[in-house]
């Protein structure tokens, strides 16, 4: 796949939030080049109409099978990659799916989330570019993580997989707010502006669809986990951003100095990673692919407090695809997200 | 109608934002017992279900055509209570209706508005209360006003209605802003939080169906105006409250002092209008049955600037709506507004 | 102090946001008078220019000392009160304080969270009515708790207080999330709009005042718990409300059934306490002087998910104390606040 | 000052919103070098505490008088530029000045309206792009737009500035809306989240500094307009964008066709104006440099809906800025800016 002068790159399901803010990053990426944008409900409208902002003039075209480009985006709702993704394989494309339907190597675990059914080995490189950078690079299929499964991973992964002598991680609980773009362009009432408006509500507590996704990133499983794990997902008044508060119980106390200490070493090398002195802020990461991270608390009994936030449309979704599809490229991952 | 010791209430099409306010207004009212909450797709929930806040615990039913209490209020989509209206008044029944079905007069303005067919005679008193109170007081049925119309007409009236020597009105401009619970509760791509946070968007520019409304109320028609006159229609990203400009184009110069005391003196009596020294704010108004008008500005070519606000749903819809109860039923027409 | 026909009440400090509410439900109160409102640099104002929606026409007056009425509710910054409350419990009066200064028996925790000395002796009956109903109904002088203290307090006390065999708390970690009345009507940069549009942002994480007054209330102490406490507050984009997430551990499972089920019976007679079955939404509580809370999750590993939602300025605040005031009137303690 | 390969450029008043926005887009710029960011309550911090979105590495600086780098940006508090103006300019300085100190031509107008004495022949090229490209492209110092002023001038120029038999303006009413990142990075109540939340407000009706800007610019004055001009601001629950509604009376009917034809030829060669079928919305300008222009209705009367949005930031400051310094350097006007 590498040497491709200025490879083409085209979009399934463009009509999104993701897929806007993937349109956006493509088209001005300075290496690649963005072909064709498909749609299914709004195929034959124009990015002028739909997302004005883009400063992007093209049309949403039907997608009838036939892909031309050499690297394949796919937003699309769960499901609908499973029936696409074998077909692009076949034909030789990069794929970089940002849907859930190929994160899961449990088929029992995908149907206990996912509500449906996938074959056994539906599963492609998880593709977290700050934990598995050589994979990425050599996959020419990944699978871009979840939102709030991005800003979890990364607020967690230092203290779980750093190989070391240091504490041992019993238990998390995390509280997630999301923004409310999160759940997509779609007509509920429930997320209308009058319901939604001062306003904050948990959902599918415990039961959120990232939680395997989760563990199984960190080692472990959600059917057998290894250590206690529990997430609150919420949605408050904001359209963009995910705040996680991460409450983390070690098995004995380090110093908050020591925690932040080793979260700098563990992403020394990652460009959109910031270990923070200051609680992080939706508002310092909108509109980036950075993901803020805070040591804020470490208690004398093991307890330590975590904070993190990103942007769930640019790191957790289209902007962390983007990085994904430069160190696939061999580019610097960080090309025309900054 | 009157001489009831505690007349009973019931709501058709009640589960809606109007309705709810409704039901919280005349279940804390001291002279009506509320009795039924009819509604359609929500017929079976529970009122503590839709709105906890509401500290009421009543269910839905669904509405069969017997209705059993002395008063009747409709807050059903335009076009519903064109349909149960006639049976309800053949019945005998106190009828105050929050649609736009009997507000105009004129059948072919209401075609051209509302894009329906309706009968000639299909219209109640038009129950403003600051300008029609004795019709309301010796009706039976009444067609509450538009939640844009009240604030439009409240700072109109004074200049237009008031016989005197005084300057004449030539055209009036109005740039109007709404809350978004104003669209009703329901589900649509364009007032989801994520399209209208941070937003400001015009509609239906100079084609609201308040127009010919406001121009009948103001002794002129949208087919003939006697003064020019346009209305610009905005939502903004606020749940509740309708904010008017209100460019008046005068014959001749009035002073801002002369036109505030008109003003005060045309609303001495009105108890929920308030003629204030400061430029309105929706925070002034909200969850009252108050409208705030400042005359701003007057310019020496008689250019007047009148602003006003209300809460849309109070003022604009069910407050008003127990105003005119009130007013019907011989009661101080504050009772229970306050 | 009980048998006035109906006393007079007066607030200090009455021109902020909890003064306003309170000022709110006084006026409208049919067993109390409101006689006074006293500020300090608002002092001259009227409450129709500073807060228009009250439909309440007084004027703040400046505080010299002399206090006539029969009640004082101060509502006052943090080591005003301590000034204060002397005075007014030797002339007699009822006393019902809304700041910090009373709530905490440790001077020495005082210092370290409030950053201010106070005498051993500055501390009133802890007034959460759900608790000490008894000792409020005796006491004539009270604190009222604390915002966060409330909603957590609430929803902790059925496991941690309840004597019985059941399972002990290990753990709680909390994340809090605040509207941003919360933090007064004060113009500071960051709370501004520009920065809190969009926003979300933790502060003051494990280092929160209201920490060691929960522990109080639970039976422990912040020197030295009985069981791992950590708390988070955040900020978001919304005016009024506290949502609060209680990750609990248990020494064992139980189930959500059992645990809903003794959450129930605790608050059997609380009328402002809703154990629900769905997660709460500020939307459901605000306004009102309600507490709902949900028992949303327990895991195998004796992990708990409790969520309770209040109003900051209500029953965080301004309607608790009337609910207080209430109790110690041997009114109905929902009088007034429905 | 053509002819650099890369000039440098430094900012001075850096830290304020519209710098955060000049910042960004200069440190992206391909043909210009960020020099030096001056401040003054803010120097000493870093960009990186402060605008962490910016992803910019910056230290704010003190500024002592002295100039080093090609090009000045300032965006100061009113009153403020002119003292440091005179100097950069003696140094042969390029310089772009955001605030109102170099606007108006006419000294007892600037007095009337900033309420500040400046000198006779303090005024620089008026910098609206879309306006006087020649005079900006022979410029050396230039004063760049208001917000309001750009979004209202862009509006009405067709109409008003367009030599032709076509019809002549009368009267002009405008209503326009800002973001309250208008009123800059201050600390005051009335711009506190709670306080504007669910708000809207108007202030400053008929006396707005931007007023005499725009009559200058569209060739008349504040003082003997020769056309009827009436502007209403207004602020509104969100952070960033300008909505305008210009309510236009002209002597004679035109339809809407011809009115946006007028317009789309009007802006042939300006590539920030889009000229719409559909009324704007700030959403589809917000972080852009784009103006949406959009006819939306024209009575029998004469009467003419012209609605215009931009984002206050960016069109209504640091981008409209920095096509003015593509101009006045012979780049492409779009350099940078998409």
């Amino acid at each position: 796949m590498r040497g491709y002068k200025q490879p083409t790159v085209s979009v399934i399901g463009a009509s999104g939030y993701s897929g806007a803010e993937l349109t956006k990053i493509l088209a001005r990426h300075p290496s690649v080049k963005l072909d064709k944008l498909y749609a299914f409900s709004q195929a034959g409208k124009k990015t002028t109409d739909l997302y004005p902002w883009l400063a992007v003039d093209m049309t949403y075209e039907a997608y009838d099978g036939e892909f031309d480009s050499d690297i394949c985006f796919l937003t699309l709702p769960h499901g609908e990659a499973l029936k696409l993704v074998p077909d692009l394989r076949n034909a030789g494309k990069m794929v970089i799916d940002l849907s859930g339907d190929f994160r899961l190597k449990n088929a029992e675990e995908h149907l206990r989330f996912y509500g449906r059914e996938k074959p056994d080995d539906a599963c492609m490189t998880y593709a977290m570019p700050e934990l598995f950078h050589e994979e990425i690079r050599n996959a020419t299929a990944v699978s871009n993580p979840g939102c709030y499964a991005t800003s979890i991973i990364l607020g967690l992964a230092p203290l779980i997989l750093k190989p070391q002598d240091s504490a041992k991680v019993n238990t998390v609980c995390c509280s997630g707010i999301s923004g409310i773009s999160g759940a997509g362009k779609t007509a509920k009432t429930e997320l209308s502006f009058s319901e939604m408006n001062d306003n904050i509500r948990a959902y599918k507590v415990a039961r959120h669809q990232h939680t395997p996704e989760i563990l199984q990133t960190l080692g472990t499983s959600a059917t057998e986990p290894s250590f206690g794990f529990t997430f609150t997902p919420m949605i408050a008044p904001l359209t963009r951003g995910i705040y996680t508060i991460l409450n983390i119980a070690l098995d004995k106390h380090l110093p908050v100095s020591e925690i932040t200490e080793l979260y700098r070493s563990f992403y020394i090398s990652a460009p959109f990673v910031r270990v923070r002195e200051m609680p992080p802020e939706i508002l310092h990461v909108a509109h980036t692919n950075f993901c803020d991270i805070h040591v804020a608390e470490s208690g004398k009994d093991g307890s330590v407090v975590v904070i993190t936030a990103i942007d769930n449309l640019v790191k957790g979704a289209a902007g962390q695809a983007v990085q994904n599809m430069n160190i696939m490229l061999g580019y610097d991952e960080a090309l025309g997200l900054t």
